[in-house]
């Protein structure tokens, strides 16, 4: 199976993969210590970067279905991260924005990331580190140009 | 919030965090085709890679509840990817094992991120290429050994 493919596709098809997997379990347990999941993290991001964003607009954004969304969005209020009200324009629409708490906790989660980051980095000479964040850098735009289209 | 780390701690942090998303966006929908999520492709993953294990060092491996983990064997096993059978040494231990369909799925899923990831490299030179795949080596490892501890 592994033939079809040069040597480097399958190695970086596999690192990514882990790497990928230990942030994702790493975020988790950080999530954890703020009682929210990390599809509610997402979701607060996408609204402090969208503010008045509507309920089909976030949707979107998060790849989610809307019904899924609606479960995460009312969560997310009851816990008082976010705001819901009607767009004054046109009644019929709801538009979200997220509360101080859900900035507050936000900032808090990515500060607890970046230790975790930091404990990791600091086994690296500043050389490695500068040439770890180029490749990234690269790879993101790379994958963020294919993942738009 | 972000004065406090070095500038580089925030770029890696912030860059992998957009790559994993990606990649976990990525998965899931190659993951769509082959009516399999994400959890259940991980639990394949360490079927493969431990024959005859226990549901107790499954959910070790996996991170998850015993209780999660249980429906999601439940329905893996309802589809045909795994086997189940009592230890015959000790009738009360049940052990799991992936079945050739279970196998298949993996080669097809592994393949399906291959040619991803390939789509992704061939906008890179070789040097490029090298320098990513050495980067993401050398952070697993660190991320590995932190995570084992």
């Amino acid at each position: 199976m592994s033939l079809e493919f040069d040597e480097s596709v399958v190695k970086v098809e596999r690192l990514l993969r882990h790497v990928a997997f230990i942030i994702k379990k790493r975020g988790r347990e950080i999530l954890e210590d703020f009682e929210i999941t990390n599809p509610q993290f997402n979701a607060l991001l996408t609204l402090r970067d969208h503010p008045d964003i509507t309920m089909g607009e976030l949707c979107e954004k998060l790849f989610l279905a809307c019904s899924t969304a609606t479960d995460l969005i009312d969560r997310l209020e009851k816990n008082g991260y976010l705001e819901r009200r009607r767009d004054p324009q046109d009644r019929r629409v709801i538009r979200l924005s997220i509360s101080d708490k859900g900035r507050h906790v936000i900032s808090e989660v990515i500060a607890a990331r970046r230790r975790y980051v930091a404990s990791i980095l600091k086994q690296l000479s500043q050389e490695e580190i500068d040439r770890l964040a180029e490749s990234l850098e690269k790879l993101h735009s790379l994958m963020f140009a294919e993942n738009v289209v």
